[in-house]
């Protein structure tokens, strides 16, 4: 939260572009009164090579299978995309910004429909993140294997249920440490509360499995190992402990919105990190370069 | 969800008694866009004895506990003590209602003060459930006392963020069991989604510790067992697993707003059930008895 407004833009299912400064939802939305929603965030940028909105179809996916698992009757694809494409029309504010997609059940009360919508909103400075985050670990309280046959944990389901998330950022932040990573209780790195994990190590790039661990597949990840294989450089899952991450040749927190973020300093042990090499992840996957 | 809309209140602080049709909450909300904020909720009586609020000090307390460790301003009890006199006094529904109270913590985009309502609902009948429950244990992944030493993730506060209790009653449904018990990774019984859980066993009551197993502070069980204190019924703390509840003498869930709710099977296991009980521990705490 800045001490001023930025620019904000809101769309509706069905309705296009609305005002947001007007109430959009119930008090009897289970989006509020249960966290019963789906979520998903797409960056968007504004510059000299027009309007774009980053990896729109892959989010777009991951968003109809968060709402598969939560049995949400999901929109149609193609409605979001013209939602999309009505509001990059009217969004005039040059640089980055958050385009995030909100699917809440509807109404606790009574009978309705799902609500779906999107904002736009003025990103945030990330430049002296994208130079360099300090970490530390917060034990999430479950087995890396915990969500192996326990499909109501919603491993992996991005919900708007984010609570703990939210307090994760706060404990960091009340620490003077710029990011939390939740680890296992039997000692692994997960992911960040809004970022999953990329470490460089044995000449690969690895990220943490999702299968078992209720982690969230991650769009930048996926879209930088792609890009890595085509340049021949291999990628894997793994799961590391933080021991392991001290003696690694890189981490990074990874994030749709905000990069790739290079872990300087995980529970005040020095993490390796070379620039260039985070410029060069960065650029794969649409983010700035680092001076 | 019924098929037909309850009757619904709605009061705003700050504002008063407003219309529920009118949309109340910003799209940029906290509440809907992270799950950050915390509720409560009490259960209205409206019949020869006039309107009641049953244990609202005692549930407004636990607000602002929830509140805290959210680290969200609550607003003071005095506003909700005014609130809730404005709203009972244009609750005109006869029987049960539910009064939800929500906080959350404003906007996430621009500055903004905590938003704090109350809905009250038309409650749907219970008195079937307040015969008989049929019950089934699902891991919640994390052990026993996980919580000790990890305030982020937030055990014991009643925040919105319920997408994992929602999807525990959903999957006891899908199952045709009547109510999900959360059981620790280590194997026992900790709550019920949205219920506190009571054993009768050698002469005493027992409800689950809330020190490190993240459970709740039940209103209603804390009443319950300073009732049959006075009646010199011994109560305590205890862990129990599912197979010492089958040998055990009763076992409820119990609700503010539901009531107790005995189980009458765990896991396919028939649970002891004497209907004259559930009647003396239903009116000990204000709800109706069972024929």
């Amino acid at each position: 939260m800045s001490d001023t407004a930025p620019a904000q833009l809101l769309a509706v299912l069905g309705r296009g572009v609305v005002d947001i400064a007007v109430p959009l939802l119930s008090a009897d939305d289970l989006g509020v009164t249960r966290g019963d929603g789906c979520f998903d965030a797409v960056r968007v940028t504004y510059d000299a090579r027009g309007k774009r909105a980053h990896y729109l179809e892959e989010h777009l996916a991951r968003l109809a299978r968060s709402a598969a698992a939560l049995q949400i009757e999901a929109p149609a694809t193609a409605s979001w995309h013209e939602l999309v494409t009505t509001s990059l029309a009217a969004w005039n504010t040059p640089g980055e910004a958050i385009l995030k997609f909100v699917l809440t059940r509807g109404l606790e009360s009574a009978p309705s429909a799902p609500v779906g919508y999107l904002t736009i909103t003025q990103s945030p400075d990330h430049a002296a993140a994208r130079r360099g985050v300090t970490a530390m670990t917060l034990d999430r309280g479950l087995r890396s294997d915990a969500f192996t046959e326990a499909p109501w944990l919603l491993g992996g389901v991005k919900t708007i249920s984010y609570a703990v998330n939210v307090a994760a950022r706060r404990e960091a932040a009340n620490r003077g440490v710029d990011e939390a990573i939740f680890r296992s209780s039997d000692g692994f790195l997960l992911e960040g509360p809004t970022s999953g994990l990329v470490i460089a190590a044995d000449d690969r790039l690895w990220t943490t499995p999702t299968t078992g661990t209720g982690v969230l597949a991650s769009v930048t990840i996926a879209a930088l190992f792609a890009a890595a294989r085509q340049h021949e450089v291999a990628t894997g899952e793994a799961l590391f402990t933080p021991a392991d991450a001290y003696e690694a040749d890189g981490m990074w927190l990874v994030s749709a919105i905000r990069g790739m973020l290079p872990v300087v300093e995980l529970d005040g042990h020095a993490i390796h990190h070379d620039p260039a090499v985070t410029s060069v992840l960065a650029k794969a996957t649409g983010f700035p370069g680092i001076a």
